[in-house]
């Protein structure tokens, strides 16, 4: 990989101020630091590789093309890639205990499934390396000022409020977001939150006896059923995390299993493979939270020149396309290709882009997240949707340029994901034509749906971006 | 009018708050205390009794049906009546000043102009009479405590804050309620506010020399312009509330409207049958404020059986239905209902089956609202518009009990606004039908458009609840 590039620093740049040192505001603050700014990133928690609190077994992410390409930007990717685990393909479990397999993409492609502590422990020691980039933890934001351009902290470790003028803020301080709450009260500003009715509760799938992976290492794991699902990432340690996503409320939820006698039960009828793998399930049951699930949308995110919202602080989405992380880091990359366009002194130009190229990505990633959820917990279930992913695979080789999947246009290429999700909903209109003459895979080849196919594809305007 | 009834006092009620002395706050605090209960109103500004902020020529509202069967639930409806003035109809100016002309309802059926100060004090000097409400004003709420049920106050007057406890609290203090903010924080609290792109002002045209009306008294009038409109409402004194609807951006906006004469030229461009009415136009366009318009939708309603959201905190509408108060005090008519069906003990069950039932209504007002704005800004200026309203006109009557008009559904009936909304859509699909065989008012009597008429409406199921 070639070294990344970066312009000269400017002369005489103007502080910069990141709230939240969380994935996006480490990254965000080394973008900013490389283009010669100087950084101040204020984070309210304490800093975690001194407690080791996201240390060892924290939740995992699954990172692609999007993010990848992000970390490129400054460099890390590889380290990364080295501690992160290629998934292939989901391997989906049956209440019988039987796989079958889909692949996420061709030749080799992947998603990996990475720590959330450890990449952003990575991240916070190359910004605590550049001299450019002051961190400061235990920060409180407890009001913010757009009109003063003033910052109300509480120091936590001192319990000292104190005020701190900015600049420039980026808020990067996630789904909740104290930054975000200011722009929320100013008049016009367009916000929701929404909830699906789906909580989750994280389980651990235990390693064998020495280190190794109890189930395929390289793969997604899938338990589909219907209204609900189970999934599991793998470990460095032979461990995978494993989430239940499973309704609030009704015959099969949450409020439904009160006692460890029912969630044993429960996993022994619906989850009887994983059962086994799960030697504390009822004691982390009852001692792990139950979490709720929210899609956030808002606009603007920008408050004149001086105040832009990235990542989940504009658009939290809920987990199912392992895209939320991917998304708030394709923000960075495109916040920094505004800035090598336009140049680090033209902010009102930069914002009002940034704003208005990405708002609409970002709406498709969030119904996406959503669509994503179906197809995981319903549709893989399903042979003749496994059928259709198979023939989808065959058209997209048979057809290169004419067919990317959608999944692959969202995971693993940098086409705007509402572009993408327009092309997905077109190419599912097609599909649905196509199956009507396919029963198996060998139909693929009959002459008629050979000469359907050339008709759809080859003749018109390509089914991708 | 019977007098109104209720139920004997409990014998030892417990008392309540009230969030907000507003119109739906003030009425919501009689129907209580008219159930025996002893109720604590509080409410952020002053006494609009003292401070006459709202007397004179405030802003006007649109009274219809379900309002005033809330209003007669508290014996008020008749004083109220005798200050309003009857809207039996549109009247529709076009860009030349023609005139034409839209019923509302059919037999005098009319909406009344009130004014929103007079109401507002009317209900609050009932308020005042009854010795179980108490009235608090200049009480601002700077927090609200849910799990201490404790209210932190800020009194205005003599800037003291003050905490209060409460038992059970009644959130109706408007569209950016306080009360609503701390039901956001809770888990898995939906929440959405959006905005329209359009933004109102107020102007006035005044009345006569000899107080006269100088346009048609008891009408509601409209200049529908396509992408905006101005319309206008009686008021006692012979003057009339105008109300310019206008995008804030764009050629014809807000934005692009900078100086007097632009102002003027753009009055005598579009509005010119208005303009010599207008005597402090350019004055008036320049010091009024151009205000926003939100829709707020949330859920939930209730936090446990201690608060519950009314009016305008838990359903902020667009003006362009003129539901927005009938709403509100709709509000007050089911909980009174519901106290009634299940008794004045049964909060838990009281709160949870009423935003059960009024979340779906109050929805489709939200829809409805945003719809009648389209109507009255760019379809009443289609003659095909008014050809099919008179058409409908006379469906009602050759049909009754088949077809009871959208808005008549609305404005001058208690169905719920949901069951009106699906309602309105299916006469929509059949109003497309039936005009396909219409080009003129007598083409109704034709032999196949009435075969039709009996087809689709006398042999089938009612198109109205």
């Amino acid at each position: 990989m070639p070294a990344p590039q970066f312009p000269t620093p400017p002369a005489a740049a103007e502080p910069l101020t990141v709230m939240g040192a969380g994935l996006v505001g480490s990254l965000l603050s080394l973008y900013l630091a490389r283009r010669g700014h100087s950084v101040q990133v204020i984070e309210r928690r304490a800093d975690p590789r001194r407690t080791g609190v996201q240390e060892g077994r924290s939740i995992n992410l699954a990172l692609s093309d999007r993010g990848w390409r992000a970390l490129e930007g400054v460099g890390i990717a590889d380290d990364i890639r080295r501690v992160g685990i290629p998934m292939y393909r989901r391997v989906i479990h049956d209440a019988q205990g039987q796989l079958s397999f889909q692949p996420y993409g061709q030749n080799g492609q992947a998603i990996y499934s990475v720590s959330r502590g450890g990449l952003n422990q990575a991240l916070l020691d190359l910004a605590e390396a550049d001299e450019r980039i002051s961190l400061r933890f235990q920060q409180q934001c407890r009001h913010l000022d757009l009109e003063q351009r003033r910052l109300h902290l509480l120091d936590t470790a001192t319990q000292q409020p104190h005020d701190e003028p900015y600049t420039r803020l980026f808020g990067t301080d996630g789904a909740f977001s104290a930054v975000r709450a200011a722009l929320q009260k100013t008049d016009r500003y367009d916000y929701s939150q929404h909830y699906l009715e789906y909580g989750y509760k994280e389980l651990n799938i235990e390693g064998g006896p020495n280190g190794e992976w109890l189930l395929e290492k390289e793969a997604l794991h899938i338990w589909p059923r219907g209204e609900f699902m189970m999934i599991a990432l793998p470990n460095l340690d032979g461990s995978f995390n494993c989430t239940l996503y499973f309704p609030f409320e009704g015959s099969n939820s949450f409020a439904a299993l009160e006692t460890p006698q029912q969630v044993t039960d429960f996993f022994q009828r619906v989850f009887p493979d994983v059962l086994p793998l799960l030697p504390d399930l009822t004691g982390e049951f009852f001692r792990n939270p139950t979490s709720s699930l929210v899609t956030v949308r808002c606009f603007p995110w920008a408050y004149r020149d001086e105040v832009l919202l990235l990542g989940d602080a504009s658009h939290a989405i809920v987990p199912f396309y392992g895209q939320g992380m991917n998304a708030g880091f394709e923000d960075c990359t495109v916040l920094n290709q505004l800035l090598d366009e336009h140049g680090d002194a033209a902010w009102p130009l930069v914002f009002n882009e940034f704003q208005t190229r990405r708002k609409p990505n970002a709406d498709a990633m969030a119904d996406l997240a959503v669509y994503n959820f179906t197809e995981m917990r319903d549709r893989v279930a399903d042979p003749r949707f496994l059928l259709q992913k198979k023939i989808e695979g065959k058209i997209a080789q048979q057809f290169p340029g004419h067919w990317t999947p959608l999944y692959s246009q969202v995971t693993f290429s940098h086409t705007p994901y509402a572009e993408a999700w327009a092309n997905g909903q077109r190419q599912d209109q097609l599909m649905a034509e196509f199956m009507a003459h396919i029963q198996t895979e060998a139909d693929y080849e009959r002459p008629e749906v050979q000469a359907l196919l050339r008709e759809k594809l080859a003749g018109g305007a390509p089914a991708t971006a």
